[in-house]
């Protein structure tokens, strides 16, 4: 179609000439016509004329290349990223990274026989609700943003993320901010170690007064001891579990406590409070959002931890923070961030404010994280639950239902953890025996819970919460057949 | 204009009513094709037909957002950040902030008798190569980009990021890394205590045997000192500087020592060896880029690290990496990470990725990063030099040009650090004495180097340079005057 020749051509007599001519100068309107309001329809925002007044300029080459990445094919059992590998004479574009138990260029094909990787908290069950919210939740960055040390006033702290991580905390009703400090760190993991630090006698290295204990109630987070045993300072170290210091009459002349507390507790789910009295907690809250726990109340320690990984989904980002009542206590766990790496990551702080603008905006709507996350969560214990009653041979923790004031209704329980317990005499390792039925879980050794126990992660990927249902249910069913102990054993 | 009344008309007889009818659908015409063909031009992209066959969709908002904020204009003095502090009442966009001395609402407005503060090596003398290349650095995140614990092929590093630090290093020629391993951290600062731990005593905590004993030469980076001092753990505890050490027949009898060196030197900027022979090294060549050292071969010592800092100036990322020859060690340092902070983050990881990629495109080109830092700081230091010349009161320390193997030429001085000592009696404090003279800077006595000397920053923004060069001036012109006594006193 060249609408020039027709514009070419001068009108003729009038009569068949000029009606033919008419005809089409009408049949070119109409395709313009269609051409401009309907094709051109739902109508996108054109690059020239956006609010802003000028177009996409940098930042375009940067938003194609994200979209062409995200627009990759991995049959929904994978994703491509934008770092992910590039093989050598390919298209130069990184391929698909699938999900375990799925393979191939697109992971379109499942692996036979495939065990069921239930080992780590991998929060990746919160990365479709990401993908339903990409518009809201994609970030830009700049080759120059925030390439000082200090951020907006001096500090290492993103000012605007302080205020919405208060916002969110006000607004979900799980813990008391107004009276608190708020220090950022490289995950809950950094901070855990910052806090023990914080909590620590001070000028301990000149001073010859004894360490602070650190201690916790069994079954507790493993990574507490590990991370305690291998920064030994002189300030502090690994005392075992509280069961030995309570009521223990020697304890005062033993130097300060410093408990840890994991509230809802991983691996057990349980909601915890402090047991040794008149001593320092390190309260973790990491689960305490309403797609795993009921919320009763605002929590109110002296001394909190959070993290991006178990509210948003965000474990890769490594982003956590403290609520710390105590100015000099906040202060010491900010130095020891300070000085273990000058602070956290600042893409890291833009990125985490994007995601929690996008929470807050959708608290108690259509789209409210929680209620997603709560709907996944509750799904799969339910189906484990149901697959798990038939059994003898293992059992879940119960977990009682309760009064949720963010949802505002009876919460059931949507754990992140399955606790398991062998109930065979003959099971005397819990983790061993998952594992010869395909299924890989954390000991409850680690957690000085004994082998009976282990702990099997419920918040992967939909596909690795399918193979580990399978494998289960493979073992409940080979129970029920009589073939338990020649089959698992 | 509405297109759709010329359409609903019916054709009337042949003659005027047919003519009219005629001429307004050519002009109708006309319109549309002018519309089409020549509003619209320059072509620009349409959404729609790009390349990859999809338009923008869920990137466009973020894209819009960063370059909305990008545009604000601060006048040359300042910047707009994405995550910048958002003013109550205002119009929901973060506000400019100003850089040093300046200020008012677009960053206009001078500060009269603006102190200068050369205190700290912020590398912002980076940031206008970056706004340069703004498009070949921006990154777009999705907001489900690694979500998960783990990144390609089930570690908590990026392949390809590993892949293109490797290839920077050869391009560039300062380091040796083919029989290195490669260990990133949240900044050298994070890497440097984890080499610490790597290659302290192993297993110290049930043993006896005596801690590794941490040294460098004066005048050495404060950070070492202050790390090992607040993280004194049982493995190493500081023990001062190589000088007490060296030569010294007891050394044997006091167990392993751990020598950093820093190469060039912070804040001398001279290029160093280790000094303790026998005794284990962490060579840091954070500064060990053309930008600010001749490049006389590839540094080839079994532990070294490197820094984004000082290569791409983002300082903010947090984001440092060793290159590490023994296995064991490398595996020891990676598990100091993963228990630290369970890996550095990964959204740092992408960011990197792509500034290294800018820099590897442009290396020996018209648009080489180490050419335009090169230029920007050489310059810097003889402006400086051409003022402290007149000076009998502070000198700067000599550097001799060298032949760099990278730039294929010898290289004039271009140092991140003046070294500044007070040559006058009565100047027993230089940074005091530099203080009253409008100069913030960093004292000598934090180096174990006495203070006659005093660190001066001078890889910030220009407008800090020019402030600096001013306060320099004004303090060597009051000596010439004879004024120094009274007025600099």
């Amino acid at each position: 179609m060249e609408p020039g020749r027709y514009k070419s051509k001068s009108p003729g007599s009038a009569g068949l000439g000029l009606f033919v001519l008419l005809c089409s100068s009408l049949l070119l309107n109409a395709l313009f016509f269609a051409h401009h309001f309907v094709w051109a329809s739902p109508p996108v925002p054109r690059l020239g004329d956006d609010a802003a007044g000028g177009g996409l300029s940098w930042a375009l080459q940067a938003a194609r290349e994200a979209e062409a990445v995200a627009a990759v094919d991995c049959s929904g059992h994978g994703s491509v990223f934008l770092d992910g590998i590039v093989g050598d004479g390919e298209d130069g574009r990184p391929g698909c990274e699938c999900n375990h138990c799925f393979a191939g260029p697109d992971c379109s094909v499942r692996t036979p026989n495939c065990t069921a990787d239930a080992e780590s908290g991998n929060p990746l069950f919160l990365e479709p609700y990401w993908m339903r919210h990409a518009a809201a939740s994609a970030v830009v960055f700049s080759g120059w943003h925030r390439m000082s040390y200090a951020t907006t006033g001096g500090g290492l702290q993103s000012v605007e993320l302080e205020r919405h991580i208060r916002r969110l905390h006000r607004a979900v009703g799980n813990a008391a901010v107004d009276d608190k400090h708020l220090v950022f760190a490289t995950g809950s993991t950094q901070l855990s170690n910052a806090l023990v630090y914080a909590l620590s006698p001070e000028g301990n290295a000149v001073s010859s007064s004894p360490p602070a204990s650190v201690v916790a109630t069994a079954p507790y987070y493993a990574a507490y001891k590990m991370q305690v045993d291998m920064f030994d300072a002189r300030e502090y170290r690994w005392a075992g579990t509280t069961a030995t210091w309570d009521k223990n009459t020697s304890r005062n002349s033993t130097g300060d406590f410093i408990e840890f507390v994991t509230s809802p507790n991983n691996p057990d789910t349980a909601l915890r409070k402090p047991v040794l009295g008149g001593s320092s907690a390190i309260v973790d809250h990491a689960y305490y959002w309403p797609h795993f726990s009921h919320i009763p109340e605002p929590a109110d320690e002296d001394v909190m931890l959070f993290s991006a990984s178990k509210l948003s989904g965000h474990a890769g980002s490594r982003f956590g923070w403290a609520l710390i009542r105590d100015e000099n206590v906040a202060t010491r766990a900010a130095q020891y961030i300070k000085t273990s790496t000058l602070g956290g990551s600042r893409e890291t702080q833009l990125r985490i404010l994007k995601l929690v603008k996008v929470i807050l905006s959708n608290l108690h709507g259509a789209e409210d994280i929680f209620a997603f996350g709560y709907d996944v969560m509750r799904s799969r214990w339910h189906r484990l639950n149901a697959v798990v009653s038939r059994s003898t041979r293992i059992s879940l923790q119960k977990i009682p239902p309760g009064y949720c004031t963010y949802l505002k209704r009876i919460k059931e329980p949507s754990p992140a953890y399955a606790w398991v317990k062998c109930e065979w005499e003959e099971d005397r390792d819990c983790s061993e025996m998952l594992l010869e039925a395909g299924i890989i879980s954390r000991s409850g050794v680690s957690n000085e819970a004994g082998s009976r126990y282990t702990r099997v992660g419920l918040l992967k990927t939909e596909d690795d919460f399918d193979v580990l249902l399978e494998r289960v249910t493979d073992l409940v069913n080979a129970e029920k057949h009589g073939q338990a102990r020649s089959s698992a054993m």
